[in-house]
């Protein structure tokens, strides 16, 4: 039976756009086993799976529902040992908590800041008036606030993606020779932005634009073939 | 035979205050490997090994002469296999490298900013004319202009410090549970800081304080018995 992935979708299904969503859909890719993907807005998730989560991904493999993408990850590597490791050996596993927790502190904020009136813009009615809420109070001020002059986080966003473009220079992947669920954690940022920020952030060229092609083309170009916003 | 280890020492050769040198003092002591340490002021380091290297830590184990505290800390994984871990297999191996292009593109240029100016005045008088040129050229300013104005630097550090700082609210080292080679590359540079800066910039309490502690106590209090600056 195939594992059944929930993730984050738009007013349009096909829009997923969410960078933990990512994160799995490229684990699960990585260890070559087939899933169903259930579309799933952001009023509907605390529906999924009689509220077994607040957020997504949330996965159902067999009798095992788990949310959180490292989570998810981890027990992937336990369940399924023989396919390609995610993390490398038990170093990997913990030293993933440092670049998630960097990806999360340095990269989201700005990403966020980048495209979160995007990101309004795409959801449905009905999440539009959970998103706002929601974001407004965490944020203190209105999207179109935040909106307004996002601009110089470009700058800013190229900036904080130094220690990974400087890694580059040494390695083709933070995995090493090949990519492992650390790639996939800043590929899950990068590609969130790049499925909704209507300006377009990316580096054009150099080492973190070649390594982020090289993961868009990976799994049949399953990156690759989600629609870019800008 | 005990292994050789070349450290840069100040105008007192017991002032053993290299980042990169702690890292591999560090690994040594994790590998539980004896050293003999034989400090190097700056003008003396392409003199040693027949002019082996540019940059200490350098080491000599039997016929094997390295520099690099990263390729060092690889070779005695691979030299001593049975001995703790310095890495916890090839994931850890890759991933470290990030860590340290981290350390290295956001901590050290705050830290040099901090401690440079406190670092020429331990230094022997044929060092100080050696790194006032060599740094000067670099920073493009005299060590005076990047000493004033300093304490803005002491925020800024703490806000580069957060990655780190969020994960160890869900694990007690870089590592997990135990330190590996990645720790000794963050705390090389907060004790290369605690041995020089004549500010105290380090968190006073909190994640980072209680890790840095656990770790100044390691090896006997290896660390610890390093006198600090403030």
């Amino acid at each position: 039976m195939s594992i059944i992935l929930y993730e984050l979708c738009g007013a349009d299904e096909s829009h997923l756009f969410s960078p933990h969503c990512w994160k799995t859909r490229m684990s699960l890719a990585h260890k070559g086993l087939d899933f169903t993907s259930l579309p799933t807005s952001f009023t509907q998730v605390p529906k999924i799976e009689d509220g077994a989560t607040k957020a997504v991904p949330l996965i159902k493999d067999g009798d095992t529902v788990l949310s959180d993408s490292y989570e998810i990850a981890k027990y992937l590597e336990d369940t399924y040992p023989d396919a390609p490791t995610l993390f490398g050996g038990e170093g990997g596993i913990a030293l993933t908590n440092f670049v998630i927790n960097w990806s999360q502190s340095q990269l989201h904020p700005l990403i966020g800041g980048l495209a979160m009136k995007d990101i309004y813009d795409i959801l449905a009615d009905e999440d539009q008036i959970y998103f706002r809420s929601d974001r407004e109070a965490k944020i203190k001020m209105t999207l179109e606030q935040l909106h307004d002059g996002r601009e110089a986080k470009v700058e800013m966003l190229s900036k904080a993606l130094l220690p990974l473009k400087l890694m580059l220079k040494s390695q083709p992947y933070i995995g090493g020779e090949s990519p492992l669920f650390a790639d996939y954690v800043v590929f899950g940022a990068l590609q969130w932005m790049r499925m909704t920020c209507t300006i377009n952030a990316m580096p054009a060229k150099g080492e973190i634009a070649d390594w982020f092609n090289r993961l868009l083309d990976m799994y049949d170009g399953m990156g690759r073939s989600a629609k870019a916003a800008a």
